[in-house]
């Protein structure tokens, strides 16, 4: 499904005006009841305000309204005042609760248009991807029917395409709100529009992905760092479970100015937190340890059991991960330990499944059994029941192994499931990779 | 920490006036650049909503503005034109970036004073909670200076205690947007003062969870339904990865005429659907699944190729997984299809991995090597490499199996990934559903 065409012009609609304002300042219009009864939490918002700070658009407000014409009306007339780019999302689906286009047609003073082809895509999509030929339904093509007045941005995965209006100097753009459908939209059709129509300053972002030292230890190490940044530049601490995303920011109007600005301040960031830096890209932790593995032509398989299958998990949402990844033996019951892994029943019952010769047992068994150049073995104590007063909620033994040998550590995490799941993960892929580049050292 | 006191007067505030208009709006403000530049994903707000809608008050919007004096004043003034009832959360703590506090005082016309109940609460918290004696700096303490017109509404986890203000018959609540934080003090302090002091109607939702049939196709069926629907009921199509959830909503005066009014709806909607319907309440398929397993006092086993451990990780989420999940056996290479799950390698050669003998040969294997009940199997091509022309991307195979037979699918999903991934799951649990519901009949 090659997308060539990122956004066209349908009937009437004329020449769009720049937005050359010194900045720009974008609202972002939530719309569906979904969201103001709490059944769903808007992700959509944080997308966006990142996609625009990126190219150096200021979010100023964020408003979420129901799918009520007279609270949507409000909206756009409120914020319009305050912002040159509005950027709408939701209300554009099959259904009757979908009050959005028509609403959005009327306000900008267009009429309803079938556009052919939308229709042929809304078709292609029931035939080629969907698998159900012909079965478009009346309130399917209907989704074809759009404003004669607004530039299409088409939606190569989903039937409602995006849709942009003019009105007094403000730009509005209304997306679907399907998360995956508004991103391929922002990222093929809007973020190009915007960066050809408006005059923005130039931003450049840098990360840095640090692990283990918390974001206060990290704050307080790069005081004297902060105090002696240039003006025109930022730094921010993004906590994330286990790490701290570290991103410097520059601004000006000169691209070279600010690329030499950033490039020596990144440097300096980066030589004063070393021994923490998990990768400079802005990347996620399996990515750099899939790269590694790969660069090594090593493979990996886990044995995991309070982690559930979660490492495994990330570790293959990774494409191309079959080319070091192996697979996993999720031992959640001590039967599996001893079946799949060959953990001993003695260790299990002298030691206990959380235990250090446990992990030790779990990380060579599958090692052995799946033969793999490394593997990661983690059993913990998730919450929030299962605590003793020996090993309380949050109590996880990781090991790492090679065919040599195996290193172990012992967390002590919190309360809440979730959270502590994800930190063990977090923590057990940071131990390969140390354990990796240890080994390379040699 | 007992909190016997869920909220006290402070100095000069007189009676609080009753909220007693026919139906409470209310609209929350979050506070917060972090939320403008897509750092950190709002969550307090669905929390907020959800607690608000629970005792019959309607949020009609949520506004997110930065640390900003002019955008915050700007937003308390608007949304106090619309809302009886004004949430804030954010601003509240100790750093330099937090000017909320200061703001609201003055906005509502109060002074400053320090409050000697919250500063001993500081205090204790310090030394008796984060194990600090001692440490609370001149910025902690200053926490305790609080509006001597608001009501003080205590924070047991925290320093920064929440407020109520009182203007023009609109109330203004401000709390910190800690989430954990705010929680507490919305459950001990925010929801008995607004039962006690608000007369609200009464608001009932009740959810029914499908899989198997599309938005469309499912709003098609529920044309009539819908169009019977009485006014004060409200009906909601909420997409998610392979399912839809459908919610009614009944607001009225009176208690026994809404609860009579949404039974019967929502049973005449459940028979409409009723071969499509997951499960009545608002829970997750996963939970749906355990408590079958649960109820059977059956196991479950997984042997999941494509899925990278996803459906095991999704399983294990539940708190309590381990009374009927024994593990999974994520069999990403052929060969851990071999030596783990006894897969022959003959049917890898001649069927490939992709294909019904591989996932039938995996269910049994991981159903005898883990000794359950029940398994589920799946194999399938994700993208956005790997498809061949007989075996596109997209093309999965999925069985489910217990000792005496297996029950095998074949998907054709499209080409994204993580989507694809998410989707394979779901048909992959609903089908183990129905597989044991099936048994059951007979």
């Amino acid at each position: 499904m090659g997308l060539t065409v990122v956004y066209y012009y349908t009937g009437n609609f004329t020449v769009i005006q720049a937005l050359s304002v010194k900045e720009i300042i974008a609202s972002i219009i939530t719309i569906g009841d979904e969201l103001l009864i709490g059944q769903t939490i808007d992700t959509n918002s944080a997308f966006i305000a990142q996609q625009l700070n990126n190219i150096g658009i200021r979010v100023a407000r964020r408003v979420a309204v129901g799918d009520e014409e007279f609270a949507i009306r409000k909206a756009l007339d409120e914020e319009s005042t305050l912002a040159a780019l509005i950027i709408l999302t939701g209300g554009l689906g099959p259904t009757a609760d979908d009050i959005t286009k028509p609403l959005l047609c009327n306000y900008f003073g267009g009429t309803l248009k079938r556009d052919q082809a939308t229709l042929a895509h809304i078709e292609k999509l029931f035939n080629e991807v969907y698998k159900r030929p012909g079965a478009t339904l009346p309130r399917n093509q209907k989704q074809a029917d759009l404003p004669d007045n607004c530039i299409i941005l088409p939606n190569p995965r989903g039937t409602a395409p995006g849709m942009l209006f003019q009105k007094k100097n403000r730009i509005f753009i209304s997306l679907p709100g399907v998360p995956q459908e508004m991103k391929d939209i922002f990222t093929a059709s809007v973020i190009p529009f915007l960066q050809k129509n408006c005059k923005t300053p130039f931003i450049i972002h840098k990360t840095l992905l640090t692990a283990g030292i918390g974001e206060s230890m990290l704050a307080e190490k790069l005081v004297p760092f902060e105090e002696s940044l240039d003006k025109s530049l930022k730094l921010a601490y993004l906590p994330q479970y286990g790490m701290v995303k570290l991103r410097i920011t520059a601004t000006g109007a000169d691209q070279a100015i600010v690329s030499q600005q950033i490039e020596t301040s990144f440097h300096q960031l980066k030589a004063l937190v070393t021994e923490h830096v998990v990768t400079d890209k802005d990347e996620k932790l399996e990515v750099v340890v899939g790269r590694l593995l790969l660069r090594k032509q090593s493979t990996l398989s886990t044995a995991e059991s309070c982690t559930g299958g979660l490492i495994a998990s990330m570790l293959t949402a990774v494409p191309g991960s079959s080319n070091y990844f192996k697979g996993s033996v999720v031992a959640y019951a001590n039967e599996a330990k001893e079946n799949l892994l060959g953990v001993m029943s003695s260790t299990l019952a002298t030691k206990g499944a959380v235990s250090e010769e446990t992990v030790h047992e779990m990380a060579r068994g599958v090692l052995k059994q799946l033969n793999t150049t490394y593997s990661i073995a983690v059993s913990g104590i998730m919450g929030p029941a299962g605590g003793t007063p020996g090993k309380p909620v949050g109590t996880v033994w990781i090991a790492v192994a090679n065919c040599q040998k195996v290193k172990t550590h012992c967390l002590q995490l919190g309360f809440d499931r979730t959270r502590n799941t994800q930190q063990t993960a977090i923590v057990a892929l940071n131990l390969l990779r140390q354990f990796i580049l240890a080994e390379s050292q040699f």
